[in-house]
């Protein structure tokens, strides 16, 4: 092995911190910036938790890690996740608009409600629930969901609003207890939402079923009514695996909590 | 809707700039921070880009976008992608902690190998392949596999060793040709791959499949042999989906290919 083959892998690979200024040629010179100069940034960690979450590496989690919690908060409230969402919306309407509708009205698309069409983000964002750090309270969050104000997430909005008018049916697919479902009705309208062929939500018979039984049973009920799953959008992994999942799945981002 | 929502919700939802000097009770505060304080940071559509690949939000893509060319460089180069890495295997260990091999020997944790155990980083770096900026070029990529001087990924490797202390048999399944078997065996042996169960590579008669079917294919072979497929490790999709796909699956950041 040459000699400034081993120096660039020695500084590569032994070390944690990549020092460019060692870099020698063939390998192309980049310019220092934050973060890629050897230096630590804070919260980076927070960063890999994140995209271990995103991935479905990390299953199971009960907490934002509570040295984390800024920095979802952060995330949360500020410009990277609109920007995240938008990137979901617009691979979702790229890979829409390559699917023809077929005349018979049965293909559709499946949205998830809580974090992909409304946001929850004005009660995670509460002082008494810090993002997802403290401890799920049933209680608290039914009665957040009962006062029917949660804002749509714009960028699902626009997807939901856009694969319709490519001609597909939109269905709502939710974990949501079925005795919400006048509020839901209401919340979706008002945030424009404005219609859907079905509105599933969880009735006391799917009592004791995972996520994944759940949505992969009302999935193959749909599938045996003749509906075609062309995509699925939803902000856990537990949307997206199962059985029917459809053709094509979109992760919407959610480091404030998981379900499994 | 009491005002001060009112306000929060179009500080949230109406505008791209969540501005905290706005938000109210009882929204928990927070000190601004780089990026959450309402101003762009340069770069953050190429974060959104990259958290679509490694969701498979996007797939079938050929290139890393020009305009990410030197993100893509600086997050492999940096810490970040050090740290990335680190989580995946931390999070494949506390699993595999939970899980007791059984004494016949046939609990095995499938690896691929590039871009999971061995980086082709010096290749990436070049100033000719530019992070995946460039096409690929199968002559070049081919002339550098054979030269055999492939680092290993150290946080997999970590991993590698890990899990064969804790009685798991390891699998290498990979998509490089037959013909290089010779030279990735020296390659595995020389940065720290001692042994494995079986090492699997892409023969002729495997020609003409794609990644998911082949490795679908090879998995199935190893499920009918007996073998019982504990965990699975990959920086591909592909690796991941399909049949078979092992109890759990751990996707290793890539952001500089994709492999149907």
């Amino acid at each position: 092995m040459a000699p400034q083959i081993l120096l660039f892998l020695a500084t590569l690979f032994l070390s944690s911190h990549a020092q460019s200024d060692v870099v020698v040629n063939p390998i192309r010179q980049l310019r220092p910036l934050s973060g890629a100069g050897g230096h630590h940034i804070k919260g980076v960690s927070c960063l890999s938790w994140r995209l271990a979450v995103e991935t479905n590496n990390l299953q199971g989690w009960k907490l934002v890690p509570q040295s984390c919690e800024r920095y979802v908060g952060h995330y949360m409230l500020g410009d990277q996740y609109r920007l995240d969402c938008e990137t979901v919306a617009d691979a979702a309407i790229e890979y829409a608009k390559t699917v023809k509708p077929a005349a018979d009205g049965k293909d559709v698309w499946v949205f998830d409600i809580d974090e992909t069409t409304l946001s929850n983000l004005p009660y995670y964002a509460r002082s008494d629930v810090q993002f997802g750090a403290i401890a799920y309270n049933d209680t608290k969050f039914n009665e957040w969901v009962a006062e029917g104000q949660a804002p749509a997430v714009p960028a699902i909005r626009k997807l939901y609003l856009k694969v319709q008018s490519l001609g597909f049916k939109t269905v709502f697919l939710s974990g949501t207890a079925e005795k919400f479902t006048d509020v839901r009705i209401t919340n979706l309208h008002e945030t424009g939402y404005d219609k859907w062929e079905k509105l599933i939500l969880k009735g006391e018979d799917q009592h004791g079923k995972t996520a994944v039984q759940y949505k992969s049973d009302k999935r193959g009920d749909l599938v045996k009514k003749g509906y075609r799953i062309v995509g699925n959008v939803g902000d856990q992994w537990s949307d997206l695996i199962g059985t029917n999942v459809g053709s094509r799945t979109f992760k919407v981002p959610d480091p404030m909590y998981y379900i499994a």
